[in-house]
């Protein structure tokens, strides 16, 4: 039996896009691991009606458990409980030992801020993270906020509803005391546990996949497949039953036959190859960067144990930058311009040698709004990497933002690097 | 009357969190600003059923509008105009000049890409793109997918459905023309634009604001308030139509005036307040980091002009490129250790000298997971920012992940940098 669940995510400064919402897709993945299917996540606004309404639609779908993430907080607009428990049918109150312990934690909360605020207004929200719906399971708050798993009154139908609260931290610290919940356990203990695998492209289009998907198709019973392009990557994830390993084995090895060129990966990610290389060969890098100010740098320190290898990068925006920090030539900047791919090159062999690296990376480039000629129009960018044994060069005319010419600079470089590094598919 | 919208994100790779949701955000912004309330946004995977199920709940919500992103591809799993032409009672058919324009999309596509694909694959993926329902709106592709708006069939009910592409910069640059649709506009002549205004603090418990906003609530009628702590900062987003406009500017004293420690904006964001200090003073900037591995400097990067006060920043992940390219000096690394207040206070000031900045940056830290000591415990991190006239400086104790470590670094450097330009509450 398929066991599938809903998931909301209150607050309106999610809503509408203030903040963005993490928790909807964090949670969908946990429970797809879990072998829970997971058919919609709804973000709702703090509107009372609205979450009544969502959570309606969702039971009606016959889901057999549901989860919602915020509106635990102290202030007025924190509706989540109140609103599970009428939705339930189970009156609140306050719970006294409950409510100390949150006390506790908000104390110690603001010392440690040195913030002041009024007690009575302390008190009060206090007060309102402590009131919990008759017979509900409380999770123990690892912010301010406790969470709650909640039944169906007693002679009434329906699926348990989790109650987690909105900071991420908090959902993701409170996640294994929601899964040990009896009646989360229950629904856990009939499901098994699918299977993910991903097979990542780079330079097939989708058109032609699908193609060869539909070739495929009536030998791939039991695989869940879906694509998706994603900075010109073009990735392929297949879930499936353990029982199906087989069938996905054979699936994996027609695509990496049919696409020997452009599969570049039968799992980790981009980044994780060319950490992994990095460190397989004991190599060290260096970055020097223009118009992407220090992303490629900060996307290479994103990974935990990268001071094993990342020895720093230079973000040489202004013209003197580059001469002092990376020791571009004056005559280079003023034969071929800051953007040209003698100045990309100049910025990788800058870099490896001020930082005495293994591995240089440079970039330049117009990642516009203003800034573009008609010889050297907004989007374009020279990317070099260079190596103990080796060069990788691009010249690039990227289309959109500024922000999306300057991601995906740092991705062609990211590609450049794996391809100097571990061969394989051209970047 | 409250005109109101309904959003539904399509694409299995969204639900379950592969990529983030970016149109969610946008339209429910988007329709704000015209007026359009929206409430609720809905992502659901690449299954008919779910999708059709989606649209019949938004629809019995009364709602008057529905929109849709993604599923437009020439995939087999891109089944939105189909569900879409169910849901409306409307059969479908090719559109053949449409066909002709997407395959000169493709075709120009793929030779700039100089990519190679099966011709009868391709036209397979044109035609399902080129398959429209009876009666529909076409709205031009921007990339190969054509949008819709899609009424009920004659002699039924229900709201119009407009259906636009996932990738963001297809569907961005194809709003204006799903706006000027005659289904659309003629819903927008009826409402009336909103106001939003925010108001940004720094320090202030949301309990406590809580407090105050219960407080004066009897005064406030017409303004729709919500409340987010995001990094640190609390939020105000208030709405309201034109005519509470005076209510709003009596709301934004009261706040101001209670909270003059710690309101630090009525309007911009943190980072435009920066922007905007470094080009009235006509002041430079560089940056040193460490931990933060070059986040900081992309970030100031990231706006559009930055290349006006931005000299550059050095990435000093290795001790050796902190001596070398910063000119911190071994005694320092060695006495303090890399993580110090002094040595942060160096990287600081050899940023400035280095560049020639009149501002210079240093941040120095433990992001971890690994790397700290009962002394310097994970999270630990000095921030320091050195300007013609001042030194801001602090020592910070952090939690959360390596990630949450970086971006609250880089925030407290902003806050300090503001203060440092600007005056006002304390970082």
């Amino acid at each position: 039996m398929v066991t599938r669940a809903g998931i909301v995510v209150t607050g309106t400064e999610v809503l509408t896009g203030r903040v963005a919402d993490r928790n909807g897709p964090w949670l969908a993945e946990q429970l797809r691991r879990l072998g829970i299917d997971v058919g919609h996540v709804v973000v709702v606004g703090d509107r009372p009606d609205d979450l009544r309404a969502t959570l309606s639609f969702l039971a009606g779908l016959g889901t057999d458990l549901l989860i919602t993430s915020g509106g635990l907080g102290p202030t007025a607009d924190d509706l989540t409980a109140q609103v599970v428990a009428d939705f339930q049918g189970r009156p609140t109150a306050v719970d006294p030992a409950l409510e100390q312990r949150v006390a506790a934690v908000v104390e110690r909360l603001m010392a440690r801020r040195g913030w002041r605020a009024d007690p009575e207004a302390t008190a009060a929200g206090v007060r309102k993270q402590a009131t919990v719906p008759d017979g509900a399971t409380v999770l123990e708050p690892v912010g301010t906020a406790p969470g709650l798993v909640v039944l169906p009154a007693d002679g009434t139908d329906g699926p348990p509803v989790v109650v987690l609260p909105g900071p991420p931290g908090e959902l993701q610290g409170m996640w294994p005391a929601a899964l040990a919940a009896p009646a989360v356990r229950a629904l856990l203990e009939g499901t098994t546990e699918l299977h993910q695998r991903t097979l990542r492209l780079w330079g097939t289009l989708e058109a032609q996949l699908a193609a060869t998907l539909r070739e495929v198709e009536p030998e791939l019973g039991g695989l869940e497949i879906t694509t998706c392009l994603r900075e010109g990557e073009l990735e392929i994830v297949t879930r499936f039953s353990p029982d199906a390993e087989a069938t996905y084995d054979r699936f994996a090895d027609v695509v990496t036959d049919r696409y020997r060129d452009t599969v570049f990966s039968t799992g980790p990610t981009l980044d994780e190859l060319v950490a992994q290389a990095l460190g397989d060969h004991g190599l060290t890098i260096a970055t020097g960067e223009s118009c992407t100010g220090g992303l490629l740098s900060a996307r290479l320190v994103e990974r935990p144990g990268s001071s094993a290898y990342v020895l720093g990068g230079v973000t040489a925006y202004a013209n003197a930058a580059k001469q002092q920090l990376l020791g571009v030539p004056a005559e280079l900047l003023a034969e071929h311009g800051a953007v040209s791919p003698e100045v990309a090159r100049a910025l990788a062999d800058g870099a490896r040698s001020r930082f005495g690296a293994d591995v240089g990376v440079g970039i330049t480039g117009v990642a516009g709004p203003g800034g573009g000629s008609s010889g050297k129009p907004v989007g374009t960018v020279h990317v070099c990497v260079v190596g103990p044994d080796g060069v990788r060069e691009r010249a690039l005319r990227l289309h959109g933002s500024r922000t999306a010419v300057r991601e995906r600079s740092v991705t062609m470089a990211m590609h450049l690097l794996r391809e100097l590094l571990l061969g394989g598919p051209p970047a």
